[in-house]
């Protein structure tokens, strides 16, 4: 197995980060040096990945910390809540863990977001460390700071922006993932050849069967790219104040349809690959691609496994829920269209075209 | 009345605001300047504050906002948890508010702290302006950015350092203010003294009686010279990561009544005076203030009407309620000492010695 790691630099205004991509990371506690030794560490996982690798993690943590804990919360977007991030927060106080305890997110973006904002908010601040296990997690959520839980009224809707001090990313946990997570996470590698690289598109196009099969190099590459792609438009836009909306290609859609169906029904990677494809058409029909470049993208996500059409609740349902969606000014809806093949930015659409696209893409 | 403002910079890193003090501020569209001037904005209150104030605050808020809401929580710390903050949030979504929503904190320092953290999560953070109306906020929670709610295990333990775009501390509003809570913000106002000015106590000594009767210029003079120092404080350390930490002297043990006795028993600024009592005995106890100082403190504290006797719970119990708190490291319970008149510093106590103190001011 290889061990070869890259290593990608995340530069803030006024701080920088790394990420470390690949092989057997979790147990090297190189990998962690950028991480302050401090005496408690407390690994939040889920009841999926924690027995797969929380306790490979703690042993190396053993050596770099006085105390590793460690909490298991149950697995998936139905548990993005407040209720479970109380856990995490019950758990420190009990143990009494001081503000240096730096929190460990080990598994997939559910687990970053919630050990990320609780990292932000205990004892107004605590340091935290991304672990991520999934592809999904590796190319996007674990990257940039982004953390937050669900509220019954939207996705993500009450969070922070709060850095970690490190993102670890070991390629060998993506041998454990199910295949619908694995094409889950797929759905974001795709998302960076549109909206900032279309060579990118082009690998894409031609190793998506080796992305699939786990091919290691092909996994290592696609890692690697998107997260050099992310670092780029973080670097130039934390907050979200313009050019990182891009990154929000397809999740405005994305969003309602996981809102519309009750968080975890559909997975993620799976909301905002269907996601992509409606905001495709609606690039396409603002004039800013062409049918053939809405088609490459509509392939890749069905070859990728994901699904295409959203589920048949009526436009209106999509767009009531998409009017909480945080792009959203003044009560207008916001999405991130196409305008050119690598190109993406922020545009309005009229809502009676936006019905049309919803209803085209309804099974 | 006077409308004589006095306006103090809060200059951090990255940003600046102002503090503005003085009369009729809430009536007067100049004081509000410094907002964006967003499409809708949110003022939250509290029952005893929102009849008093709101309606003037949203006539004038009226002319710099499309829309202006209103939501009045219940009244005190005891409401400062996870459950009322949540009302905040469910307002805001059910508005479809947008992340150009500014919020106002209109009330003492638990609306402050509430307002301030939902403004922090809301959309991973939206603009919000305190309106502090008692003398207690005016003179420091409205001040500097820290923003919480309690957890039965510990006081402000989940929380964010989130600073506001503007103060506005509108003196008329103490008119209003019952006994027990200005003598609660005096404490707070005889804090600054023993920490960084020590001419400032004598001016406290000198004008305790004049604070009590409201007397305006008396109360102009405490809030400003209060904010100025507050002010010169975060400016250096906006996160607590050194001298910050001054500005809690009489916190840890306060902060123990409080959770002992439940939120909301005792008055915040009643447990920080009795706190500082105890906190000036340590000091002395450690040799380093002498027995006049600490007399002084201690009859500041008495003359305004706070309590200088804690509950009678057992040193045990206080000292297990003070493990948790932010400042403790590695375990080792941490506290601000007056190092000599006008200068305080973060200290490491033996807990028999604790204990002693404890016991000597238990009624």
């Amino acid at each position: 197995m290889s061990t070869t790691s890259h290593q990608i630099a995340i530069e803030l205004a006024d701080r920088r980060y790394d990420i470390l991509i690949g092989g057997g990371l979790l147990g090297s506690t190189a990998s962690f040096d950028a991480v302050p030794r401090s005496r408690t560490a407390l690994i939040v996982s889920n009841t999926t990945v924690a027995p797969l690798y929380a306790q490979q993690l703690a042993t190396t943590l053993g050596k770099i910390h006085g105390e590793v804990l460690q909490l298991v919360l149950p697995d998936g977007e139905a548990h993005k809540n407040w209720e479970t991030l109380n856990l995490i927060f019950d758990r420190l106080l009990a143990q009494a863990c001081d503000r240096k305890t730096v929190l460990y997110a080990l598994g997939g973006g559910v687990i970053g977001d919630m050990t990320g904002f609780a990292a932000a908010c205990y004892m107004r601040g605590v340091p935290y460390v991304q672990v991520p296990t999934t592809l999904l997690a590796q190319v996007d959520s674990s990257v940039g700071g982004k953390t937050a839980i669900n509220h019954p009224a939207g996705k993500n809707m009450i969070g922070a922006f709060y850095q970690p001090r490190l993102v670890v990313a070991d390629l060998d946990t993506l041998a454990s993932l199910p295949e619908r997570e694995l094409a889950a996470g797929l759905a974001e590698v795709i998302k960076y050849g549109p909206i900032a690289d279309d060579a990118f598109l082009d690998w894409i196009e031609e190793h998506l069967d080796a992305l699939l099969r786990r091919d290691r190099p092909a996994l290592a590459h696609a890692v690697r790219r998107s997260c050099e792609i992310k670092a780029w438009v973080v670097g130039q836009d934390e907050r979200e104040s313009g050019l990182r909306a891009i990154l929000n290609f397809g999740h405005t859609f994305g969003h309602a349809i996981e809102a519309a169906l009750g968080y975890g029904q559909w997975l993620h990677g799976e909301a905002v690959g269907c996601g992509m494809v409606m905001a495709a058409d609606l690039s396409h029909r603002l004039g800013m691609i062409d049918r053939a470049y809405m088609e490459r993208i509509a392939n890749l996500v069905e070859r990728a496994g994901l699904p295409t059409k959203a589920p048949a609740l009526g436009a209106s349902t999509y767009i009531e829920l998409m009017r909480v969606d945080k792009k959203a000014d003044a009560g207008k809806l916001q999405f991130v269209l196409i305008e050119a093949p690598g190109r993406a930015g922020v545009h309005g659409a009229d809502e009676r075209l936006l019905a049309d696209v919803i209803d085209a893409h309804c099974a």
